[in-house]
Formats: structure tokens, C-alpha cells, sequence
């Protein structure tokens, strides 16, 4: 009779498939399953990334979301219609896990940094052997593509989502480190209105698709109009040098 | 006749060998020259994650610092000898560089995240075609070795050296963000005061070797004392969730 099976994490990076870790393809290619979360109607980003390491015949899980846009300030309901989404990806996940599958969860990015994985981490961790396999972040893949030192010496690094309030995003501008703002999406003029207003505006460099064949690139002041995909990073510098 | 040589500088991941990117082995197995910082009299950590991967006959280059110890606050002496040797480090890359050999240049972690190969980039980039890969950060190695998710929604993720005055410790901890404290080294009492003083030492993780064969890993209120290797780790939750 076979074990439980094993829960994995994996972090497939940025974007670039090449960007995968090594530990990351033997974790995909010697999994039983494959499960992956995504918009209802779309493919997972993360299932793009990885496709060319998966394994013929591996059994897959998407794991369908069942609100389609990020909610700025979230709700008493959006939060339970999110609670029940994990739990019941928990369960699915958990049957496979009980007849002794190895299930390799896909993450992009990182599992643990902003990522859907953890939802089911934290669920599942306490009953399953679990692995997390970490992966290059999205900003990471950025500030690479944009050749820009981001933190050095005694700098203090400021990750936050543009989803914050202006008033909240102008006072942590005004800290003076450097900062990166994920989330950027619908967020993008209110960024560009802190940013100014906390006179920064001149060392922000604006990434979309890092990392992707695809990839945006340029000053913020440079962008012309304020419309941005969710996943678009504004890497501010906290010194002079610039890519 | 040969033009110059590309300029790369390689995330090779926070310890685990197994934790460097397909893009990353394959700019070692390619580069004519691989050039790694360490310590005079230390091999370069860097340079031991990577040693499976470089080629025979590679050509090495070690940049050997001329200080022994991070001071907490720079002096301008400490200030002068830093940027003489970053000159000197450049000078002796791009002699590489002219000869037309691809130079790779090993960085633990992420390379412009914390990392030396920024201060050879800064000089370098307008002279030669630079690509930089972006590697696992040593605090995303910690923070899945603990199993524990840093930042998730509209978290503000922030990231701190140790060498932070006690004070400025507090005052950053008092915002309640999770938070990553870097170079814990010789700050570790310091660190776990400031902790104590914003009341958040019930939350913090202490990771020391984090992804490698040996690591520690413990609630920081059970570490026994204050001694810490320079690249030890501690993470500070956010939230309640706990590894």
C-alpha cells in the first residue's frame, strides 16, 4: 500500500521558461500531477511557462478562480467566496495527495511571495509531507531585464502592491528606499499621481512582461498613457544609477 | 578579428546547487571566463554553489576584497578602498572583455539584488553588451526552507539590512509589514532588541544556511544565543501564519 502523497511548490520564475531551476524541472517531470490556478476561461500563466516540462500523460488540476478581477479593497464577500475557492482546491488537491500522488503545485514567480500556492500551504501542511521549490520573483525577472541595481549596502528594500491608497503610496514613496510596486494594472495613474507627488517620479522605470519575448521597458515619465496589464512592475531606484 | 565580449552576470541561487536556473548553467558551460568575489583567503561562496557546473580549462578570475569585515558604517577610508577595488575588478574584466572572451561573473543570490556584480555592471554597461540573469534570492531560499508565505494581498514586503541603527530597527518593525532582515551577522542581539521593542518577536524565524545541506531553522525566541553567521536570515510574518 502506498503512502500519502507529497505536496510540492514549484516556482517556474518569471516568465522565460529557461528561468526554471533545476530542481524545478525534476520536481514537474517526476510529478503525478500537475495542478495550476487560473481565471475561469484562461490558461494559467504559470501552465504557459512550464508546458515544455511536462510530462506526457501527467495528470493536470486547474484550479479555477471563481472572481475574475482583484478586488481593490476586498469585501466580506469577496473574501468568503475566496476562503470557500481555496478550501475546495484544498480538497481536490488532498484527494490526490490520499491515493498517493505526488502533486507539484505551479507557481509564478516565487509560492511564497504573493503567490495562490500558499492558500493551499498553509491548508494542507499540517496532514501532507510538503516541499517548497522557490523560484526567481517577477521582480527580480524586472530589475534583470532593466539592467538596474535595485538594493545594495545599507539600503532598505520597500516591496508593495499599487492596489494601496494614494495617500498610503505617497507615504511610503517618501521613505526614499528603494521600492517596487507589483500590481500595477488598473493602478497605474494613481502610482504615477504618488510618485509625483512625492518627487520620484524621475527614477521610476516602468516593466511589463519581463523577461517574456515580448518585454516593455522604459522611464515611467516615458509612457504615454496609463493603461497597464496586471502583472506590469514600476521598479523605483533609491540612488542615482539608472539602466 | 573578434569584437568584445559579453558581460554576464549570473544569479547562481541562494546555496542548493539544484537551485540555479537552465539559463544559468548554460551561460557557465559557455563563458570563457568566470570571475567570482570572495575574501583574500576565502573561496568565494558563489564560486562552491557553482563548481559542478563550469566548464574544464575555463579561465577563472577571483576578486579579492580588500576589507575583511562589513563595517556598519562606512567610513570614507572603508569608502575609498571599496571604489578603488571596484575600478580595479572592472579594469580587470574588461581586459577580458577586450580580448573578445564572454565573461560570467557568479553572484549568490540574485545579481543586483545585495550583490557585488552591480558595482562591475554600473561601470561596464555603457562599454560592453551586458545580460543579467536573475537568480533564487537567499530570502526566498529561507522563507520556503521554513515553509512559511511572507507577503500575500496587499502586504508591504519590507526588506532590511541588520546593520540598521537600533532605532531605526524599531521604528521599521513598528509598521507591522513583514519584513526580511538581511546580514544578521554580528547584529543579532541588536536585531532581536528592536524586535522585542516593536513587539513582533513572537512572529520572527531565524534561518541560518538556508537551502543548504546544514541549515538551521527555528523560532528566533529559541535560539539559545546571539551568535549568527554574516548571511544568516531573519523573517518576520506579517500575519499569524506560522512554518
Amino acid at each position: 500500500m502506498r503512502g500519502v502523497g507529497r505536496l510540492i511548490g514549484v516556482g517556474v520564475g518569471p516568465g522565460d521558461p529557461d528561468l526554471l531551476t533545476i530542481k524545478a524541472v525534476r520536481a514537474l517531470e517526476a510529478a503525478d500531477v500537475v495542478a495550476h490556478f487560473a481565471k475561469a476561461g484562461n490558461i494559467s500563466h504559470a501552465r504557459t511557462i512550464a508546458t515544455r516540462f511536462l510530462r506526457r500523460g501527467v495528470i493536470e488540476l486547474p484550479l479555477l478562480y471563481p472572481v475574475t478581477t482583484e478586488q481593490p479593497t476586498a469585501g466580506p464577500e469577496y473574501r468568503t467566496a475566496i476562503q470557500e475557492f481555496f478550501d475546495e482546491a484544498s480538497a481536490a488537491v488532498a484527494s490526490h495527495l490520499d491515493a498517493g500522488r505526488t502533486v507539484a503545485v505551479l507557481s509564478e514567480g516565487d509560492p511564497l511571495f504573493f503567490g495562490s500556492y500558499m492558500h493551499l500551504h498553509v491548508r494542507l501542511m499540517k496532514r501532507y509531507p510538503t516541499d517548497v521549490i522557490p523560484g526567481v520573483t517577477g521582480m527580480s525577472g524586472c530589475w534583470s531585464a532593466a539592467g538596474l541595481p535595485i538594493a545594495q549596502g545599507d539600503d532598505v528594500l520597500t516591496v508593495l502592491p499599487g492596489t494601496l491608497n494614494e495617500a498610503e503610496l505617497i507615504r511610503r514613496f517618501q521613505q526614499n528606499d528603494p521600492t517596487v510596486i507589483m500590481k500595477v494594472g488598473r493602478n497605474l495613474a494613481k502610482v504615477r499621481r504618488a510618485l509625483i507627488a512625492a518627487q520620484r517620479i524621475g527614477n521610476a522605470t516602468y516593466v511589463e512582461r519581463g523577461t517574456m519575448g515580448n518585454e516593455q521597458l522604459m522611464p515611467l515619465v516615458e509612457k504615454p498613457d496609463d493603461s497597464a496589464p496586471y502583472f506590469a512592475i514600476v521598479l523605483v531606484a533609491g540612488r542615482t544609477w539608472h539602466p
